[in-house]
């Protein structure tokens, strides 16, 4: 296998199908690692992975500490609540501090977008984006794809509608980018004032659910945060849910296949119904142990965890 | 050794007092590795155990913690300060996503009654209850009788007076359990606010504590919540220490070498004065220690460790 | 090499001079380790350090318990959101508490002075002091002691001077005693709000900043806390950087090979000037990756750690 062309992992949009390809090929092939009775591989071993965390997560954040323990990397989580970032200490002074203490990685989640690539420019370190703001969110659109290559076999030529907050959702972002990388088709939907502008330009938009779930192989459905269902971007959850939650009515549009993607946390019978949710076409669980795969290989490869190998 | 015939450990109640004796007996042979100058044995190692903890604990949850590291498991601990559970996330969907990570154990803490039965009946790992509600608090009973048993040489036939508040006391109910079920005689105490209703049906009830305490092999003192002083349950701090704090002069009602016992924290002056904590009958230590000893127990028996066995 | 003849490293005032050498000359041996690519050494394997902040800090928890990772050490951190101090339970309470689950070394960050000597005097597990209240800071004085040897190869006859909030500065406190130890000389300069009485005796102090940093080898520059700021100490930020932020033409006045320190996290255009900060002199960084190999020399000399060699 030939090297990961990379040193960071910043987005979904500078990956080359290739790339793309090597991380679902690599987490494949680790992945059984988590079915065995020790799960626990030596490979980083001795490499310190620091998890620096300005917005809580309980989901990534311990997928990826638990992708690093299974590695036997040594792993240090900062979220802000205990960070000086309170002490009004600048986001690179905070990460060139970290870096002083000579981690292998710094995996962040930050809510500006472009955090990340801010860090990649001024360190050393390897870094890893865990959602930037509204930008990207690439370890998600890597699980994404992953359940859906084991489910479906291919990427290619697969139908994927994406349903829900578009305007604030790096979930989305990063799946546009990668679906589109990989000669899947995209529809968006979403409410007019969901909508980022320009949007159009990547994948066709539209604001009938029922049509964009139309003949789909895959729907991914978006969260809706609670802070947006005040703040004038949406009637109420109960209309949100009447004009664009996914119903097993409105599933039965989809190819009979279809598989059912949501990142969690889940807010039921707002973007999704529970027997949805709970349904035979459901992967959301397959999504999360998926996860762990996709971060123990992204981890491993810009680690150059060659070393070791996985025995 | 026989297995344990429980795949969760999610209270006194449903164990038969075999059960009890096999986790005291593992407890005795693996504390000795706390005494070791390396306190690491490899018995769990690969396994991961995800800390759940709904409630503020540094006691319980260090001492999982510690019992996890020195039996080499992987652990993972969320509080709800950084959990999905802000997000508006269930119990269910939190603990769902979380076993699709493939944890071999969860050890949850939630204010609610029945939130460990739950999981155990929706999840595929070992659920390990580390207090929920008002209901049990298992780990904390085992503790509390392999404390006694280590200074008594037995449990059976001693008289245990349990002084508090007894309504709100998961502590109280899972020792009123489990001194029942190997043959110790309880008496509770507690003013008549803070008397669970049909409890005397389990154990006698007194208003007095010099009654309750008279003649007892060990006095558990159960903690005040801060809450219930200013919830109308009590006149004040002061008054209940008048009428119910375990003073130097009401230990000297119960036996020569009696025991006295409490969970902790402790509020010094309310339940219990400080010469008695402080005082030569006191084992509060103990139950420290002994807590990460059965806890390393309970990890060991539920986890299956006998692969490795603790040399 | 001798023993390190402490069981605890409570401050700086109680040492030796040749003690601090020994601190240094430990911590440039482990240093090494953090430049392999497994940097892991086990050499406290199966020691158990137990991290207890009462202040909030990212920089000085992650160093310690890097120090403790890469060591083989296993370590708890508990601070004081997660803690029992919020249920009314004493310091000794919580350390006796601690203390009984076995730890070998209690590292301890506490708001009061004296707070880890109070745990020495009642505790049997070795008590590292990581900041407490204005009073000592002496991991940091180390680290700063390590990074002027490093580059000035002595700190005997050196002129330091130590600008900014003395009043409030534990790392002031412990950085006089440790240069007056090893036969550098100080000059301290402050606003006269911000100079605590009698400490004349112990250096000269001037209100300055140009006649204190006048020849010096080295400057050390203090942070200004937010809440001083609007504390009636300081006229405003402004005010303060005009009057006693180090600026390039401040560092001009200094010798030609200066270095600047900082203990972090710094305000910039407050204590500092950005260009000073990021500048040729600055040693900042420096100090964060010194930071972590005092700390592991610290773990080793008080943990005995002599067993495993570091090799």
């Amino acid at each position: 296998m030939s090297a990961f062309p990379h040193r960071h992992l910043l987005g979904i949009e500078p990956l080359a199908p290739a790339d793309i390809q090597m991380v679902l090929d690599t987490a494949d092939g680790l992945k059984e690692v988590l079915d065995r009775p020790i799960k626990k591989v030596p490979v980083l071993r001795g490499k310190t992975v620091v998890n620096l965390f300005y917005e809580a997560s309980t989901r990534t954040r311990s997928s990826f500490e638990i992708a690093q323990k299974v590695l036997s990397a040594d792993s240090l989580s900062i979220s802000t609540a205990t960070s000086s970032v309170q002490k009004g200490e600048t986001l690179l002074d905070t990460a060139k501090n970290l870096e002083a203490m000579n981690p292998d990685m710094i995996v962040i989640r930050h809510a500006s977008s472009g955090a990340p690539h801010f860090l990649a420019r001024h360190c050393r370190s390897a870094i890893v984006n865990a959602g930037d703001g509204a930008h990207e969110h690439p370890t998600q659109a890597l699980l994404d794809a992953l359940t859906l290559r084991q489910r479906k076999g291919r990427l290619k030529g697969l139908r994927v509608a994406i349903v829900g907050d578009l305007l604030h959702s790096r979930v989305a972002r990063s799946n546009l980018w990668l679906l589109s990388k990989m000669g899947a088709s995209v529809v968006l939907c979403a409410p007019p004032t969901l909508v980022p502008p320009g949007i159009e330009r990547l994948a066709p938009v539209t604001w009938r659910i029922e049509e964009a779930v139309e003949g789909a192989d895959a729907i991914m459905v978006l969260r809706i945060q609670r802070e947006r269902m005040t703040g004038g971007y949406l009637p109420s959850p109960r209309e949100f849910f009447n004009l664009f939650g996914l119903t097993e009515e409105r599933v039965r549009r989809a190819k009979k296949d279809v598989l059912i993607l949501h990142p969690g946390p889940m807010n039921r019978g707002v973007e999704i119904a529970s027997e949805v949710a709970d349904g035979p076409y459901s992967v959301i669980l397959d999504q999360v142990t998926n996860g762990v795969a996709v971060r123990m290989a992204v981890l491993y490869l810009l680690l150059g965890g060659s070393a070791g190998g996985t025995s």
